[in-house]
């Protein structure tokens, strides 16, 4: 996503709490075609940026399902300005797929005056250019869903039927007061609004280390699409959230069941694998220049702590189900190395 | 200390970096009065900042030697504006003994045209209201070889004669590195001179935590003036210079050997009872407004981990050589209870 800024650029509002547009374009892509979009390999592109935790799901999920094939993935640097994301990463900051610097022309190519935030991840059709939906909370379960023919052999199944309810049910009250929560902290407005975020936002983190405590996943034993939306909060929690943000009663690494089970998704492939540390830190030190106006990028925290060992295998578990890991990142899709002290 | 801004308030210089005024005043009151002051019970009032690293220093040293009665003290609040630190926390903003709102008056009163920093600790001399000295790195040496006619009986020797060559030579590297160097990393107006700070900063970090890894206090088996000086930067270390500072290779809290030294100092009589950690955290980011724009300031982190058992004992170690520790802090000179989660 890009967080909303008001015209002068700032993510901070003085006296008011954050408030987050979630109008998004709100078109699917299924096997019905139903809203003109059938599913169908090879047409449509998906527009991610390894900073943000939103498009970090799609990422993790796609990988997880084994998707690369069927959908493309056109990836946006750490930063943007004001306007939108540029795909600075690729060379001549051309994606190579749509032919545009900015991912803001393919929002102009479906509507020319789109008035919103110009938001990863979006899912742009490639013949005609045009965003199809940037719906990111439907973007995941309909890669589950409606894209199964196109499956790799063993794809695990993220959103079973039987659990659906209470995967949703977690993933609202994780989306609240985690996911959305450490931004509320991060650009409260005042500091009645900012402690109001931090209190929830520790509560349910408490929650969930009760939860996890004695189980190895959110819901039911395997992984599901609850684990992926709680995971990139987490994976960014002490590189951003913690200083940045001010989330900061403890680190991850302070509290043991949640950084255990934080570290066992992250040495799951599909999970660690999508994480880029340098670019989430650029992404919120440089983009929010109104909460770090010097722009400077801190040099920590450790990252090879990720690797630690979990012992999480003891909890049982099956983290895949009946299916299998997936096979390594392909070239080109691959994250630098974990930095050391 | 009030650290150094510019003329338009602000702390960081883009593209440079930190450097420190060390310019102070250097008079000295001394057993013989060659400056011209005297060491004299009542005579002298300390100006502090239970905030400031600097001042904290001196809250110390009196409390460990039992200066109280003979040197009084007055205490700023922990914001202050461009020009003073103020004694807003006095009834009627007004300091009891001194009889003035900012300490700048104090200052004026020495020298009316004072072109420098008004920084804390300063001591006043009572009967002319004027600041006798600022230098706060002698200060402390001077109460412990200059008042020894004051010390409470079973003061210890902070800065023994045969141990000085040691405790000066370690006090300086951790001035430039640590104590000081928190702050280059913290108003680094470039990429470039952070990162030079980070680095020095924690390998010197490193360096002390092999140091006392096998050894309870920096010089010798008993509390010096290095402890006292070393003490001060790690008590604020996760409070502030974690995330404030982006000093964040690990919080103080994951280096084991100087999170135990450090709780070791804290919970010895004289040190944790001069820490006021609100006051501390509104100082930096309240006061530092162009690191910190909002003004919020951080909620955590959970203070009463300083109380965990730290095993240092088991060292050996004197902690107060030949003396012993001090009585609790009188009325009025006491600091708030820790917060728990």
């Amino acid at each position: 996503m890009a967080e909303k800024s008001d015209a002068a650029g700032r993510y901070v509002e003085p006296g008011k709490p954050y408030d987050r547009d979630t109008r998004y374009i709100e078109d699917r892509i299924t096997r019905d075609g139903r809203d003109g979009w059938p599913v169908e390999a090879g047409r449509y592109r998906l527009v991610a940026a390894r900073a943000c935790p939103w498009a970090n799901r799609t990422l993790i999920v796609r990988r997880l399902l084994g998707l690369e094939d069927a959908i493309s993935l056109g990836l946006c640097g750490p930063t943007h300005d004001q306007r939108s994301w540029t795909f600075d990463l690729d060379p001549g900051g051309v994606d190579p797929v749509l032919g545009i610097e900015r991912l803001q022309q393919a929002y102009f190519a479906r509507f020319p005056d789109y008035p919103r935030g110009i938001t990863v991840p979006a899912i742009v059709d490639v013949p005609s250019g045009a965003v199809v939906t940037n719906d990111f909370p439907q973007i995941t379960l309909d890669f589950e869903t409606e894209w199964v023919k196109f499956h790799r052999d063993g794809a695990p199944d993220l959103y079973p039927e039987e659990r659906r309810a209470e995967i949703d049910e977690v993933s609202e009250l994780i989306y609240h007061d985690v996911n959305n929560g450490v931004y509320k902290a991060g650009f409260a407005g005042s500091q009645e609004s900012y402690e109001r975020a931090y209190d929830a936002l520790f509560a349910r983190l408490d929650w969930l280390s009760d939860r996890l405590a004695g189980q190895r996943y959110l819901v039911g034993d395997t992984i599901t699409e609850a684990d992926v939306r709680l995971f990139t909060t987490l994976a960014r929690f002490d590189a951003v959230y913690h200083g940045h943000f001010k989330c900061n009663r403890q680190k991850l690494a302070e509290m043991p069941v949640l950084w255990a089970y934080a570290r066992d998704l992250f040495q799951t492939p599909g999970f660690g694998d999508t994480i880029d540390f340098g670019q989430i830190k650029k992404h919120y030190y440089i983009v929010h220049d109104d909460i770090n106006p010097s722009g400077i990028v801190p040099k920590g925290p450790v990252e090879t702590v990720w690797l630690e060992p979990h012992d999480r295998e003891e909890l049982g578990g099956r983290p895949f189900g009946d299916g299998t890991p997936p096979p390594p990142p392909r070239e080109g899709e691959r994250v630098p190395e974990l930095r050391g002290a």
